[in-house]
């Protein structure tokens, strides 16, 4: 059975994702990342998932001692019911998150000799985070078959990102298909004990729910 | 002053680097990890010569709870007396080591507003890594490019690998004339008191130096 690694942050994409490789007939490994994010608690529903999934996973502890994201520094205000501009790159950015995720994926899967990393990004409902757009995976993916054993020797750690193009209803509805446990799922970044409703994050929840069931859904 | 962050392990090849910087105008600061790797003793001697630089520097803790690298399960024997041959990848191979190193000196260059990241990777004296070689920093900077705000806005963040086409001998020469602290660098792999004589790292160091001076020099 073939292996693959999926960076698992607990929300709705990533969960859809997983369960995505799964139906596709992979051998799921999670990775799970506590960088002292604000939403913290969004690690513990990775943790659920991926046990709920029957996926072998890791919980990855990365400390950037700079500062400069308000997902990362308290003191930074969140920014909220904001309408989001293409290429607007907001304070929550995290300088080079995805590309420090990947990497870790990377040595994962070629530890245990997995040939595929999932990551849930998605470049049409998004915060504009220059690490969600296609044009970086394809980056991503050159460089990793240059600097990796695998790569010299032939074989591709291949990254999927299966919801690049779809709109935050599209995800909804597959997780749905593929009964990704979206109840299970966290979005908000606020930190709070129960989500906030007017982060990006919660905002592009909510309207994706709304869109993909024509009503308010009880699985929020 | 332009800022740079270099990649400062503590050997002979990333201190004559972080000369190279300094002498080039950059305001210099060092990222040193703590990855449990087998020579530990290597993070006190990079902190030294980031302070005898007078840089600033941060030291980042990363667990890989994988396994399979002699450099970071010690009961693996490390190779000893090698003969190098090219392409031939060694077991103190760490998967993505470069590739996880240099996604934390993005994150920390754009958090401070530098415009440059330094790594003495050098692929003619080396173990065989493929992420020391020429096409892996071309992959990477077109990937960095495309992945960060810097890159988005039209500012780069330029990768730097000026020893990668020298030989170890000419990088002594080099860090000797930049005035290099080498007598403060480490670079055996082995996690003794003292350099085990035996491991790629002494090997190649002890040649380098041969070569470097017509002889056996006190400064090893």
């Amino acid at each position: 059975m073939k292996s693959a690694i999926i960076l698992l942050s607990g929300g709705l994409d990533s969960a859809t994702t997983l369960y995505y490789a799964k139906q596709k007939g992979f051998k799921t490994f999670c990775l799970i990342f506590d960088y002292n994010q604000r939403h913290k608690k969004e690690i513990e529903h990775a943790k659920r998932i991926a046990r709920i999934s029957k996926s072998g996973f890791q919980v990855i502890k990365i400390r950037l001692p700079w500062k400069g994201s308000s997902l990362l520094d308290k003191k930074i205000p969140l920014p909220v019911n904001r309408t989001m501009i293409p290429d607007e790159i907001p304070s929550t950015y995290v300088p080079a998150r995805n590309i420090i995720f990947l990497s870790f994926a990377a040595s994962y899967a070629e530890s245990i000799g997995a040939g595929a990393i999932f990551i849930g990004a998605n470049a049409i409902d998004y915060s504009g985070y220059p690490d969600c757009r296609p044009q970086f995976y394809r980056a991503y993916q050159a460089m990793v078959n240059k600097g990796m054993k695998a790569g010299v020797e032939g074989r591709t750690i291949k990254i999927y990102t299966p919801l690049i193009r779809k709109a935050k209803a599209q995800i909804i509805q597959l997780g749905l298909k593929l009964k990704a446990p979206l109840d299970l799922t966290w979005s908000c970044y606020g930190g709070g004990a129960k989500p906030c409703g007017r982060c990006d994050s919660c905002v592009l929840r909510e309207r994706g729910f709304m869109e993909a069931r024509g009503k308010r859904s009880e699985v929020r």
